[in-house]
């Protein structure tokens, strides 16, 4: 990405920013936290260790900033107006080698470095878990889940399939295989597209 | 954990060997495996690094055996006859302290050091796989889960809630607390201990 214009001369702040930032999250899925330095960042986005240091006091700050702007696109939050949707997203997440690896290393980050995950989840996971809640209780409401669902244990349940997927799944898992896999995931929490759960004794409707 | 007797004089063989795997245990709990080393290991045992390196030629290979010692008990699997037996046991895992980092610490070496999580695999997850697996098949069989339930996708649902659990909820999660958290899994998963998915029109049995 660019690494040897880099080296080819100092970059300006701004270059520099975002070389930083792409070094430290390549370092962070290479490496992990823990065997990331602030050095190798320096090194690979071709400034000096003290262009680092201006911006950030300590390698826990650079890994927080580069996983707040590894998750801070525009959400495209009101899109996810179903559970179909939802299901798209995770198939997309699941189906990238790049995204496997990357929350592999933020689930293995929670011991050492816990500012790294609460920032995924202050950017990330927070604010889609309500979209998501939301989803799934109009799923429930029209059928597609029991009436007795609990949101928050299905979206438990669909995160914790995702972290046992990355765990035993090859990287090289295509969509559909991916898909396959969320599809049974979700038929066993009850989901059925159909709304097979609407109460066949509903109270009549006024005609 | 007797380091100071060690301190005083070097441990025999067998006491060596005892010794260096609990250092090693320790320190993969408290560090990870990328933050362990065999000189740290060695030291924490009150042993030279030679008296490691006659065992084990690299840190990986330190670490296999610790994993396979932290494993190897004989397993109660006959025990685990039923659905409420298999909460019991993962109940008692998400509210070990101890347990809940030593897992965390085993998702986090996925990534590096795949040959732990093989282990790992090997000596406890496929042997109870298999006994768990035919615990599901039973209960389905007695109407405890919805008749098309696939053991498998539940196994891997429940393992899956596991990590979300160890991921959001604080180690000092009580027994109690673990047990709501994964009968509102097993709920949404189909379970009903009363049997309630028994099909209501089986063939009349001959008197």
């Amino acid at each position: 990405m660019g690494t040897d214009d880099r080296a080819a001369g100092r970059p300006r702040s701004r270059e520099a920013d975002v070389a930083i930032l792409d070094a430290a999250l390549d370092l962070f899925i290479e490496r992990g936290a823990e065997a990331t330095s602030v050095e190798q960042v320096a090194r690979r986005a071709g400034v000096t260790r003290a262009t680092v240091y201006r911006r950030y006091p300590d390698k826990i700050r650079l890994l927080v900033a580069t996983i707040e702007a590894a998750y801070a696109e525009p959400l495209p939050t009101p899109e996810i107006d179903d559970v179909e949707h939802m299901l798209t997203g995770w198939v997309t997440v699941l189906s990238d080698p790049r995204q496997r690896r990357l929350l592999r290393r933020l689930y293995g980050a929670i011991e050492d470095y816990p500012e790294l995950v609460h920032a995924y989840q202050r950017l990330f996971g927070q604010q889609r878990a309500q979209v998501r809640r939301s989803v799934l209780e109009r799923a429930r409401d029209r059928g597609q889940f029991p009436a007795d669902t609990v949101p928050d244990v299905v979206l438990n349940l669909i995160i914790g399939a995702g972290w046992q997927h990355l765990a035993i799944h090859a990287d090289s898992c295509t969509a559909a295989e991916a898909e396959k896999f969320l599809r049974a995931v979700l038929h066993q929490l009850g989901y059925r597209p159909d709304g097979h759960h609407h109460q066949p004794f509903e109270p009549p409707v006024k005609q």
